[in-house]
């Protein structure tokens, strides 16, 4: 693969058209990319990996490139946070085929351009392994009205986006673990292989009141987890509310795990998982029609127990729930 | 190595002490990290692999760190741009060791705080072979003083910073290639293991005029290509004036090659290469003295000749000038 090619073609495909991009002033083709700059500047780095993060022979490239991308943006939207652009650094294998290079960067390139998110810059270089690392950053006028992880208080309400277990049952599609029919079979891979940033929920979950917020990368127990004990508060979760995604009970009964604990423990679902104080559950639910398409299941409360440690509870559940093994 | 052991000791050594790092507002722990912004951000991303960009049996921790921060904040310097925050991925292959994962960062912190560099945010996943991608950004209240590679003029004098060939021979020395005596070989190796990136002198050079501007990572002759091909015009570099660092003329006559032809081809030097107006040269001359520690060198000049192709001559050399090839 001529290098030179290579880059030409990424410019091409990672190119805004005119216009598209009035904060850019300096893009490729410089030591670095100029972007005007807004308020409080909010980042984030993320790199995958094949064969740790995903596999190169289960996932088309461009697949594997809206995957980095949207991973990442995930934690834009778990901040609420306006996304502005996004920076990819390409790492290439020697035997990589040049259509293949291009086809990841169109893949991150189609999402990019779904989210409102210009292609500022990057980078390529060789490596042992393809390996992506993605930067995004957004911007907020108001660095208090951005939400962490340290906020939940007792009493609040926790919700979740969309639903879960999608990514975990795709998985174990592609693995041949389990079969399914389609179009389920499809639209599950599809919330692996394309997951889609809840950045419009997380603005929305933001500006709302919520008080902590995390995307859901590693199961929600974990994730859940991270914000208790962020927020050194106990966190009680129903494990028979939460949401599941069409085709994941099936899945698990392939798999001989309880449907509800695949959702519970299962990753890469890149929904968000918000506190919400109690007084503001009626403006959420009266706002959340609007919200794009996705829902919004309320699963838990934050309680003051100062008998436990912070950390999470599921109610309906024997005992701590613990990671959901992938195999990958 | 325990997951949350390295975290919690990378978290430590990347901790800005209290008070130091203003404009960060969020750091780790969160989803993300959030800034305050001024202007516009100057950003580029920077990505190096065991056995690519250097080899983990030739350097230590944290002179791998160092220069991975070194390397990218170079590009920063070559825009003439102000150092605000770096973001540290890291990742880690299964089989390394706590200490060595937190001494690279140790490395990265030293450099950062020599630059006055914040580190606001990072990453750690696994991968089969370490690597890190370091994202640096700068800020500007005036995106026309930034310097592009774009803007070389005819009658521009070219300058470099500092010397060259330090770190091809450092790499000659690394892989017992040839030998030099101390001090002078250790002086040679930190060249090659802890690069300076230019950061004063390249906003010095954007202040007093600097037209075009690029790092030289790729060695001087086709670095001053880029900017050349870039700008669209020829520049005429006199080989006999480029400055060697002390031992390179020694090594280069180990290698049998031209010493002034490894100076001009051998990489990894981030020293900067500007273009500079007549004009302006007695200023640039007047106040050289006071930016740090970096010499300057005038090596040629921006060349007005419609009947060749924007490109570099080498005044002195036998024809075009290729890289020179690193064994690595």
């Amino acid at each position: 693969m001529r290098e030179l090619e290579l880059i030409e073609r990424l410019e091409e495909v990672l190119a805004p058209p005119p216009g598209a991009a009035p904060n850019l002033v300096r893009w490729l083709g410089d030591d670095a990319s100029v972007v005007r700059a807004r308020g409080y500047a909010v980042t984030s780095v993320d790199t995958v990996v094949d064969g740790v993060h995903f596999r190169s022979d289960q996932l088309t490239p461009a697949e594997i490139g809206h995957r980095a991308l949207g991973s990442a943006l995930s934690d834009l939207a778990a901040m609420g946070a306006r996304p502005g652009e996004a920076y990819l650094a390409l790492a290439l294998p020697p035997g990589i085929e040049l259509e293949d290079a291009v086809g990841l960067a169109a893949g991150a390139r189609e999402l990019a351009d779904a989210c409102g998110v210009t292609l500022a810059g990057g980078d390529v270089s060789a490596s042992s392994v393809l390996t992506v690392a993605v930067t995004v950053v957004g911007w907020s006028d108001d660095p208090a009205a951005l939400v962490g992880r340290d906020g939940a208080r007792p009493g609040d309400l926790v919700v979740v986006t969309g639903s879960l277990g999608a990514a975990g049952a795709a998985l174990a599609l592609l693995e041949g673990r389990a079969r399914l029919d389609e179009p389920l079979a499809t639209a599950l891979h599809l919330r692996y292989a394309r997951p889609q940033p809840r950045l419009d929920a997380g603005l929305a979950l933001s500006s709302l009141g919520a008080t902590a917020m995390i995307d859901v990368s590693d199961g929600l127990a974990t994730d859940a987890r991270h914000l208790a004990r962020r927020s050194g508060v106990r966190i009680e979760l129903d494990l028979a509310e939460l949401p599941l995604a069409p085709g994941v009970a099936e899945v698990a009964r392939q798999l001989e795990v309880d449907p509800q604990v695949l959702a519970a423990t299962a990753g890469e679902d890149y929904e968000l998982c918000a506190c919400i104080p109690e007084g503001a559950r009626a403006a959420v639910e009266s706002a959340w029609p609007r919200v794009g398409d996705t829902a919004l299941t309320w699963i838990g409360r934050v309680v003051h127990d100062p008998t436990r440690p912070a950390g999470v509870q599921f109610a309906g559940a024997a005992g701590e729930l613990s990671g959901y093994e992938h195999s990958s």
